[in-house]
């Protein structure tokens, strides 16, 4: 194998592929990046178990050649090595050639390196085929349904269901379900109504996924039992499920409420910030207090003292009221509801309440008070 | 005590004591802020044992009022907490009243806060009183005989003394000398002749005095047997010294060298930073070739391969020699002489050498080669 190939759409391939790299595997093949030169270009395979990536680099990008000089094969580098070493080196073209499937010779004119390779058999397959619902949607939607709900998935593997994001097709809604067990997020889009599937796909990878689509306009999606396919541009990312039915029903999020608080976003984050470096717990918890004749947040600690501050920007109906919660957790559904105005709606102190845009239903969030006496 | 104060003022003045707090520390005093409202402004005092710090915020600055409605008292409050509440307070000015010695009230008309706080007779007693040998130089010279020596001093607890950066005054000459034992850094500036001291400075507290110097033209340094006190602008820094003779001579330095090497530091740096990525060592190990007919820079481990590069700009004057190094150490020292050009000489294969400018010989760096076959 060997080829000569522009730097910038080189280094663009393997950073793309690097998203399933993992800093440690054992299984040391899983370090390497797979690259194939074809007919079609050059293929960057990558795979942690987690996801796997395919991208291709092709050979010319409208007028503008991209590879050239190559000769057809596969090998594999350490991916790491070989991103930094196409990233440090200055030229505008990069040669790569494979000598007797040990010693990849690799330079811009000015650096040489010799990285060690292997023979591309060692690879484990990776079965890219799609299958099951099959439907694409724009990129932007997707990133919104991850950005708006990943927050919210729990991030340590206690309960490995919780580490995903729900995704599900269902009477034309495309609906992102995350939860932690204390609070909730979802989000949901129009689809079309033959679109019926649940995945459970790990809210990290997820994210990872988001972050490749630059540039990209449509995501076609592949959902089946086992696995969940994404292909845009010249990418295709696997990710794996995880099993089991989620433990959230649609039933979960109340739709009447005693209490409602309409309040300009950006006044209530920032008091929620400035009370909250009294609180010495590991989560600080503050104190929303409302009632007609006004609201205000506050938090305390024997140790540090208290702080308080009124919020002057409100509309409340309801009677007096007192919600104690992790501040995180208000501030995180605040910024996930993109609005400047949200409202607060609530059915009594220890019940969970919801956090909503009121000129946009397709975002919920629902979080669970803490009880502090 | 209570007094109103400009909100910028107050922030800058707690973020420069902030510099003596540490995170943890036995003597929860020690983690507080001294407060004093005197006639000659508010005097902020922070000492973690190794650095002391007291700054003044005056009444006024020029015809600029900074504090108004004051009267006089002192108290002691939580370092860390009282810098985020006056940081995140949005007020153009910040009141602060001291209740019962119990608790400061602070506020800037919409925020409140209630921070407990302690009777200023709980902190200790810090001895500022100037010493021995006080002379003044310009901010920019202490700052760069600091830069250009703290990096080269121990990181570890090893050897306490090699955590210090030495700090001599002799002959007219003001020197700073850092070393880990395994590579030394020296810089010099011209002083009054009748200085003479020698001290020895914790380099991470002489970095710390350095980035406090923000608009200030001239340092007075006062250094004695026990301690060492600069002073600038409104502000007071207490360092302690490491007790014992710094275990490096002038003589260290050799002088006759066998080979010369002139060469463009940014071309060095960046083939350096090139082939490191090969070393699997900690600390990358990195080989210089230099012969007549061309120099170049390599390194090369069993697991990953190998990588070279030829220098393109340089003038060498010896036989063909191979000199291995720490690639960091290098780097390092290359930057310290802050030149496009810089020259390296050479006793051996095996003998220190040095990296200087040639044309300042204000700097000097020295490096111990490492030993590869």
């Amino acid at each position: 194998m060997r080829f000569t190939i522009n730097k910038n759409d080189f280094l663009k391939g393997l950073l793309i592929a690097s998203h399933a790299i993992s800093g440690r595997s054992p299984n040391p093949t899983l370090l390497c990046f797979k690259l194939e030169m074809t007919a079609k270009g050059l293929e960057i395979t990558a795979d942690n178990d987690d996801i796997a990536i395919w991208t291709l680099i092709p050979l010319v990008n409208g007028d503008k050649e991209i590879i050239r000089n190559y000769t057809f094969g596969s090998t594999l580098i350490v991916a790491n090595l070989l991103t930094k070493a196409v990233q440090m080196m200055e030229g505008e073209e990069i040669s790569l050639e494979v000598i007797d499937d040990r010693i990849a010779k690799i330079g811009d004119g000015k650096t040489d390196y010799s990285l060690n390779c292997q023979n591309a058999e060692e690879y484990p397959d990776i079965d890219l085929e799609k299958s099951g619902n099959i439907f694409s949607i724009p990129c932007n939607d997707l990133t919104k349904l991850v950005e708006t709900t990943a927050f919210a998935a729990l991030d340590k593997n206690t309960r490995p269901i919780l580490m995903a994001i729900n995704l599900r097709g269902e009477a034309g809604r495309l609906t992102a379900t995350a939860t932690d067990s204390a609070r909730l997020s979802r989000k949901s889009i129009e689809i079309d109504p033959s679109i019926r599937f649940s995945a459970n796909i790990p809210a990290k990878t997820l994210s990872e996924v988001v972050r490749l689509f630059e540039g990209c306009v449509d995501v076609e999606i592949a959902a089946s039992e086992q696995k969940i396919i994404f292909s845009f541009a010249n990418t295709i990312v696997k990710s794996r499920l995880i099993a089991g039915d989620y433990p959230v029903s649609n039933s979960i999020i109340p739709t009447n409420f005693n209490y409602r608080l309409n309040v300009s976003a950006p006044q209530l984050l920032s008091a929620i910030s400035r009370v909250s470096i009294l609180s010495t717990d590991r989560a600080a918890i503050v104190k929303l207090s409302m009632g007609p004749e006004g609201v205000s947040v506050s938090s305390s600690s024997d140790q540090n003292g208290s702080g308080a501050e009124e919020i002057s920007s409100f509309h409340y109906e309801g009677e007096r009221l007192e919600v104690a919660f992790n501040a995180m957790f208000v501030s995180q559904a605040i910024k996930a509801v993109v609005s400047d105005d949200v409202q607060m709606k609530f059915i009594g102190e220890m019940k969970p309440f919801v956090v909503v845009n009121p000129n946009d239903d397709s975002v919920v969030e629902l979080i669970t008070p803490i009880r502090t006496r």
